[in-house]
């Protein structure tokens, strides 16, 4: 990554944005940030005619790619494998010209009707989704992608509000954090996201609240220093 | 299978098959026989608007349904994965209504750029066919069809004369043989094709060689009934 932060780029499938809860959840969650740019496919090429020069230049500009859809059929819909098919064209993205994609990263948000245990050996559905997006994974392979770690929503519409919420945040570190499954990383992020909103947008009686959060983690993260330190001292 | 017969549809996705060797190939060597349906979608639904009843009534009409189409981007072209977004719906294909697809088979023909060798762990590609397609199986499963072993056909512009011939058989036992994939099957299409088609297509210094070929293959059912028959009185 030659950027010093992450342009990600969230690219939507899905045939009606405007009526689809988990949808409306996701793209009210995007913060109005320059390094984020969301694309919904659907609505920017009704007839599917994509112009791949454009799609090209957004996939130039941007270092994590993100493919969000509902899992129609175990796969995306039609309309995302039109834009692989048209857009990822060889030399540009494999083969011996331009690379374009090579050392970027490459992300799902699946969101899924049925629950996660259906989703496995003897489940209902008999495969899980890491087994289900082989294709995608092979894709980033070919093209010399990093593959994120997919974000699976089940069932979208039974989470309670604590859930939601927690989602939001996932989905937030998602889009903006580095090595984002590291529990290092999610951390500052969270730090660096109380220390910066907490007074613009909460009353003063979260303050107490928010402080000995911020000092929770704090001293989580100098604990984990200290239990590194000793372990290293043991191994030498 | 409530038919005496088996009715098959081929159903085509790709870009263009009158440019296609391998698709040409295929298409030139289905039989005039009307258990045999083949359907052309890109040409059928050139703009995507898929006729969905239509559709529907072909599936009912016939008990092995084929897929057949070049593996792009690990998956089929398109215009497939909008046939089943729109076709396969609830109370059709699964649900609590009709459950039109049930009991019928679904087959994979696929058309690969690449060798066999790449699609493995190690390899190029770094998946496997049986990886990839899960999705395909998934489908099968939900809706209650038998999933069939993919043919799958690599590298078709560099097969040898013989090795088409021996792709062709392949291919039509592929539509037609119940239980293809035993030898026993192959056997006696085998049988009936030489039986059937030997004195109409071939001149007279050909028949020695047929009638070597069909006692060959009929000695070999012969040892093969006699070596069952051993075994099973050792395992009394």
């Amino acid at each position: 990554m030659r950027r010093v932060k992450l342009k990600t780029l969230i690219i939507v499938a899905h045939p009606d944005v405007q009526d689809s809860n988990s949808q409306q959840f996701f793209k009210s969650a995007i913060p109005e940030d320059l390094d984020i740019t969301y694309h919904y496919l659907n609505e920017a090429y009704p007839d599917y005619q994509i112009d791949v020069l454009k799609e090209q230049k957004l996939l130039r500009n941007h270092d994590r790619i993100i493919f969000q859809f509902p899992l129609y059929w175990y796969s995306s819909p039609a309309i995302l494998k039109e834009w692989q098919d048209q857009v990822l064209l060889e030399n540009f993205a494999y083969g011996v010209g331009e690379q374009a994609l090579k050392n970027k990263e490459l992300g799902l948000v699946l969101t899924i009707g049925l629950a996660e245990k259906d989703y496995q050996v003897g489940g209902s559905e008999g495969f899980s989704i890491s087994e289900l997006v082989k294709p995608f994974q092979a894709l980033s392979k070919r093209v010399g992608m990093n593959f994120l770690k997919p974000l699976t929503v089940f069932q979208f519409a039974y989470k309670s509000e604590s859930e939601q919420m927690r989602l939001l945040v996932e989905y937030l570190q998602y889009l903006t954090v580095k090595n984002f499954d590291s529990l290092e990383a999610r951390e500052n992020w969270f730090l660096s996201f109380l220390e910066k909103d907490r007074f613009e947008t909460l009353d003063e009686s979260a303050h107490f609240v928010l402080d000995q959060a911020i000092e929770r983690i704090e001293t989580n993260q100098m604990d984990r220093q200290e239990l590194k330190m000793h372990l290293k001292n043991y191994e030498g």
